[in-house]
């Protein structure tokens, strides 16, 4: 990278010979006015004097703020800059390409504002305290690139404290696409959920959601692998949050290794970044399900997993079946602020999904269980499903 | 305003009567992706995997965060809610309006964006905490209706702490275009500012400031009022604050009431809220300045005033010569992120007064000391005397 830099001030050389960096130059968003602000008249009415009417109705009834500023549409992409794509702990000023790559894809996908936070901090009072402060200004909030197991604390401290939505997409989200991807291998193959046995290689915020989400949703058993082989309860190296999974996972009591548990095994789901040997892969069952995630590298290559599996998922976008974010976090915080919910329950995950998968119900194929991101009945299809699971759940405040 | 109240979740019934409200309606202010996001590709350049390489080069050189991100473009519009309009402490949430349209107005008028931050705390040392975990995402702070004498603490250590301008606006963007009024009533008049002696009404953000710059400029004397009369060393009710005010104003040594004060004074500057007397204004030097800038109720009528001054100003858009903070802000702050300033110093701030002043200097009229917010020149003019000066003084990165 040293040689290609010219000029600190002005950037990189690379500019102008790598498409990226052209196009992040100056950055990728901007802030627009929707009222006009022409003449005196105009002034008058945004600003001073006028304002004060609107600033005076919402002290006297706070509810109020909802619809006469921008906040109820506008979302928080907040980061501590600790775990930022496979980059790992690159810090703030480092993550923000990706939290406004973030915030234009909710605009692009969901129609919702998005502010890119990314604060100088990693330390999970501070940002708790941080993120309550901000509260006020915003409808919801999307943690994002925080590093577990911190990520479970935060997001579990800040959904206590706040009134509106707060979701860490890199669990929810991964969670939400990969349960619609599953929900229509099954059903391409004609089998149930709950016969269903899967291994899932990784128990970081991607791992733990994933696992939550399915169990959820009824499947029929499912064990987790760290670095260390399957998290079992009769492990005595578990962190707090791993404990608790070994509590509502892996009810066939496997231990040992992740190949060992991938034997038999129906479905394997990667979001380690690490690798599964080929060998593993050819001794789970038949008809099996694999989602190698990890990007740019799949945990096995697709073309290899396809030699065993029913039906091949990967992160990327240029394999069939992309397990991709960006099918879920729009809608989802769409459907959320649409009826101004004050939480993303386990039950608006659950119909995200649900809604997500049966955009392609009717065209399932082993290359298609899961929509392009540029699917256009996606982000309506899990806005109106979220949006009715809240007032189903009652945390619609409309 | 409870009568107008039909159904708090959609609103007030009013929308359809006030203006204001009508216009309020959703908020005034939205996001936009600057780059496309139309499919595959582009995705792939914006978000992953294109996006790790930007990443990674800010990891590498954190400079670049400034080219390649919308940081050195975007102010953050900080408030506490304490001190909102002349409305006083009415929290977060009712103040997000005004913040917005502050949003709005540094896009118009400055072409910055500008994301609205109303904070849920009025503890000094979180606002500056806060602030300060924000930063990495900030090309500029701009703190906004924060109380005395909270504001002066929180706004020094701000500057203190962080390598981007902070400024708050209540006290220097008053401040700046209060001088630049001055300066040129001091010239259609054939006056030296030396030759002024001042009597300020308000001892609060803008009252200090004002009295800050025009010291800085040169007045001759400046006697700095609170509700109290004048602040002297020989009182023992001052704030820290107010010591430090009496240590470098009223040379003339007066004590007692804003009205003996006026006595004989060339320039009256009102930023207090309260009223001042005809028969006060009436002692007053001959050809006398008078800025009554209490909104909406000028310290005295202009009317009236105009019966004793040579020039009147007010804070209101229906007289002639209206102070106006957005006359100063948005070429302050376009002008500061322009050479990636790290500081906004004295010298921009009579730099801005300065190139403000100067835009109407070929037009001068009793009626015409300051430029109307809607003078298409303004922001350029300031935009480049501050640009200049943080590269005089030192502040400018590039």
């Amino acid at each position: 990278m040293a040689a290609e830099i010219v000029n600190q001030k002005d950037g990189l050389e690379s500019d102008v010979i790598d498409p990226a960096f052209a196009l992040h130059r100056g950055g990728k968003m901007a802030v627009q006015a929707t009222v006009p602000v022409r003449d005196a008249d105009d002034l008058s009415l945004a600003y001073t004097p006028g304002v004060a009417k609107v600033c005076s109705a919402i002290a006297e009834q706070p509810g109020l703020v909802d619809d006469y500023t921008w906040k109820s549409q506008v979302v928080a992409v907040v980061t501590d800059g600790s775990a930022v794509l496979g980059l790992g702990d690159i810090g703030p000023g480092a993550s923000l390409p990706v939290m406004e790559g973030k915030a234009i894809l909710f605009k692009q996908f969901g129609g919702v504002d998005a502010v890119p936070l990314a604060l100088d901090t990693q330390d999970t009072d501070e940002i708790v305290d941080t993120v309550t402060r901000l509260a006020p200004s915003f409808g919801g909030v999307n943690l994002e690139d925080i590093s577990a197991p911190r990520c479970f604390e935060i997001e579990a401290r800040l959904k206590e404290k706040l009134d509106i939505p707060v979701f860490h997409d890199d669990q929810h989200g991964t969670a939400i696409v990969t349960l619609a991807a599953l929900r229509n291998a099954a059903k391409l193959s004609d089998r149930a959920l709950g016969s269903l046995r899967a291994v899932i290689s990784g128990a970081g915020a991607a791992g733990v959601a994933i696992a939550k989400i399915l169990v959820e949703a009824g499947i029929g058993d499912v064990a987790v692998c760290d670095r260390k082989g399957v998290v079992s309860a009769d492990r005595d190296d578990l962190t707090h949050v791993k404990r608790e999974l070994a509590g509502f996972t892996n009810k066939a009591g496997l231990s040992g290794s992740l190949e060992a548990a991938l034997e038999g095994a129906d479905v394997f789901i990667g979001v380690s970044g690490g690798t599964v040997r080929e060998e593993a892969v050819a001794k789970m069952a038949k008809g099996s399900f694999i989602f190698a995630m990890a990007n740019p590298n799949p945990e096995i290559h697709p073309d290899v997993a396809r030699k065993y599996a029913a039906v091949v998922a990967t992160g990327r976008s240029d394999y069939p079946n992309q397990i991709n974010n960006v099918l879920a976090f729009p809608g989802v915080f769409a459907g959320a602020l649409q009826v101004r919910a004050t939480d993303i329950t386990e039950g608006m995950k659950l119909a995200a999904a649900e809604a997500l998968a049966a955009v392609v119900a009717d065209e399932l194929s082993a290359e298609r269980v899961i929509p392009s991101p540029f699917d256009e009945r996606v982000a309506p299809a899990v806005t109106s499903a979220v949006a009715a699971a809240a007032r189903a759940e009652g945390v619609a405040r409309r």
